[in-house]
């Protein structure tokens, strides 16, 4: 089903690891452990972040926002076709709406998100004609490990 | 209709003046002309923004954005509850997230946009349970200003 295994010369590599390790260390600064990276065309990474919501009191500041605000900068343009994101959880509506404008090409992400996301349930953004373009869209990659490390974040902050 | 008007101890007063301000600002720079101020619980306007998504290659740095980011950083707080936003133009899918779940009490725009609009066509994402706050709306003030001035400025680039 992963766009780059249906080409034996294009192996798929995932990069989850790495989003997650961007959540891990989103929650070890008190954020909510969601991470993203972004892969270009060639296959390296060209932007990381986690969640900065807290510490820049900014709602904009979700980990794909800042990994595309870098991205743009890495490239020197407002547009990333041909880029890849990887994140831990399905983007919000806002992401989702940012991901299509930036041009990326390829949406990776690993957990559902039935409460907040924008793609699987609500307003499930990529079915509307006016999002004028629209990534490939994978969805439950490494989705058990992504989910836990919130899980265990949100069950944390209750006991405490 | 207006919120303010039903109430005569708090009259009604209309920012798109400024608004409308920070759009010719944004076309002056070569930008789309969209802009936004945001008012604080006490009738003070807290940020201003117009649209600079080329000047930093950035496809979040929409005027709504960046007034949201610069009224959180005066507010030191990432919720601006009892806020109003004003702005020339329909919120996009990504903006209209940001309001709601910036708290944003009350939200002014201008003219609609069939085309990239978040809230009449398409998603209309304020429909939808997932988004956890709504704020209320008011739409199409001074709207045949704010629109004259995208078509004139789009008319502009085609011709030249």
């Amino acid at each position: 089903m992963l766009r780059g295994m249906t080409d034996p010369k294009t192996p798929f590599t995932t990069w989850m690891p790495q989003a997650l390790a961007e959540a891990r260390a989103a929650q070890a600064r008190g954020e909510v452990p969601v991470g993203a990276v972004i892969i270009s065309p060639d296959g390296q990474i060209v932007a990381r972040a986690g969640n900065e919501t807290r510490a820049q009191h900014d709602p904009s500041t979700h980990a794909e926002i800042l990994a595309i605000r870098r991205a743009c900068q890495a490239v020197g343009s407002q547009r990333l076709e041909g880029h890849a994101l990887w994140v831990t959880l399905e983007p919000c509506p806002m992401c989702a709406a940012c991901i299509a404008m930036a041009r990326i090409e390829t949406l990776y992400y690993g957990a559902s998100d039935p409460k907040s996301g924008g793609l699987e349930s609500g307003p499930r953004l990529y079915t509307h004609p006016n999002l004028h373009h629209r990534p490939q869209v994978y969805n439950g990659i490494a989705a058990d490990q992504c989910a836990e490390l919130l899980r265990d974040f949100f069950q944390s902050r209750r006991i405490s």
